[in-house]
């Protein structure tokens, strides 16, 4: 990281920078969440949250069409319950609200919590838990599982069916059939320079790649030297390929996402060799996104998510957005 | 730069790559330029172009109310006089152009080359010369002009304007205003790794910072070692200071351009302190962008255009796009 002042006041002042190029959005929760201004207190409020470090992750997702509201909390470290709480009171008057919520135990918990509360004072709260990182620990064999940048798909997804008036319910049943379909896998050139507390499971050399890393400096499963672009791509279609269930003929969507400091130039190439392997594996990609959706503070990466699509959610995914980091579509 | 295959295949597989994000666009001029497939040849087309390179320019804001078509050369070359003629003959059968050129010695000699052509064969052409770079020269106090970021601004007005129905000779007119009012300076944190050869005149240790540079590894006018984003930001503004003639309670556009591998959240940082600068200067900021506009392959660094504002300029800027790299406006 190099544009900053110092280490302490790094979010106070990523807060200034967003009151001037997001004026649609307004401060709630005493400066913790952002909430769309244009909001219709009429349909379901659907909010998302974690921690800092991770922009434009959440509030870049706040817009017509994407997300209601979002609640973040320090680097790294997910809102209190207490804030999610305070801002979902501020967003709506109608005592119902749909939570995105990324696979990390904190940011579990802080929400479970936030739910409990709420639903005690009378509330219908329901929610979709994003898990969608496929990469393998080492040790258990297990999936970590963490929510990683599959994530702003679902918010673009269900915040375009809750604006178009889907009841909670069928909110929650969407969700939960979308954090079936949606597998990301990242991989990092570098460590984090400024967050070397937090980074301590992830050490690289100059010439480095580290597959399958989270996105607050964890762990992946393999470590190599750097390889060409289409190599890269082709160890991460690989573990998709492992991971979906049906694999023929269908649509996908696929998004490229920028983890830090790689050029709209490196993402481009990695989008076309990833896409390139995804058509020689027989999948359809219907939509595409690349840029920067979740980074991971001061790291350099790149993450693949691909959702196995149904119609009414490409339909949700190609309607545009005024959140600030959703890119234009450029029609066909 | 990690993600990339060979040095010799860079620019065909970032071709790869933005035919899969921007289906709005069409290749001409076999494949050196791109137009938008929505283009109504009613209205003046306008022509921007210039080296590989500095992606998301030119294709990138190719799109409604923005540039009709683009020629891209090769990596930090600009295309040639044929290439030019043959994507404007391809663009439009009005025999009018408008080409918005960077004030580089080379690009200047193509695009000049190219107008003689066509008003040989009967064209009408106009165009205007972007030379925002206020950065001086050590030996000879001489302000370089090299045509930078401020370049997109100059095109979003353009472009509107046409669109919108305006004359050539109309264009020609703002076109000139607008190259007076517009400033960019830039610093950089490093130099390109596989430029080595080009950026001949940029050779920055881990810590520094390059006031004033180019966009293809162009000497500036000071380095220091590393400041907090604030001082780095009144180095900045004092530059502005000086260029501009009236200076009292003016609006102004401001354009933040992630130069490379600056994180999200530094760009918002360092456009929070720009912008309360600025108004300390009593400007008033009426327009803000940022993020990655025109890059320079594989540098890290930062640019800063501002343009003093008309209220027909500042209109034309607020108008949606669909150019893939236009950031959405957030209304207020």
């Amino acid at each position: 990281m190099k544009l900053y002042n110092t280490k302490e006041t790094i979010l106070d002042d990523t807060k200034r920078g967003i009151a001037l190029v997001a004026p649609h959005l307004k401060e709630v929760g005493h400066g913790v969440g952002y909430l769309n201004k244009k909001f219709n207190d009429q349909t379901i409020p659907v909010i998302s949250g974690g921690g800092a470090g991770h922009e434009p992750s959440d509030f870049g997702f706040v817009g017509e069409n994407l997300l209601t509201a979002c609640v973040t909390g320090q680097l790294f470290t997910p809102p209190t319950a207490d804030e999610i709480v305070a801002v979902t009171k501020e967003v709506t008057q109608q005592k119902k609200a749909f939570f995105i919520v990324k696979n990390f135990p904190e940011d579990v918990a802080a929400f479970e919590k936030a739910f409990e509360m709420l639903s005690n004072e009378g509330w219908q709260i329901a929610s979709c838990l994003v898990a969608d990182d496929i990469s393998v620990d080492n040790k258990s064999l297990k999936k970590y599982r963490r929510g990683l940048a599959g994530t702003v798909l679902v918010e673009k997804i269900i915040g375009t069916l809750a604006q178009r008036g889907a009841s909670l319910e069928s909110l929650e049943k969407v969700g939960k059939e979308l954090c079936k379909q949606i597998f990301t896998i990242g991989l990092a050139f570098s460590d984090s320079i400024l967050m070397k507390s937090h980074a301590k499971d992830l050490t690289l050399g100059r010439g480095d790649i580290y597959y399958g890393v989270g996105i607050h400096g964890e762990a992946g499963y393999r470590k190599e030297t750097w390889k060409p672009s289409e190599l890269m791509a082709r160890e991460i279609v690989n573990k998709m390929r492992l991971n979906f269930k049906k694999y023929k003929k269908e649509g996908v969507a696929l998004l490229v996402n920028n983890l830090g400091k790689l050029s709209p130039m490196e993402e481009l190439i990695f989008t076309a060799d990833i896409s390139e392997l995804l058509e020689l594996e027989g999948l359809r990609v219907d939509f595409i996104k690349t840029g920067s959706f979740m980074t991971s503070h001061d790291m350099s990466g790149v993450s693949v998510s691909l959702l196995l699509l149904q119609e009414e959610w490409l339909d949700c995914l190609q309607v545009p957005s005024t959140a600030y980091s959703w890119p234009n579509n450029g029609e066909k």
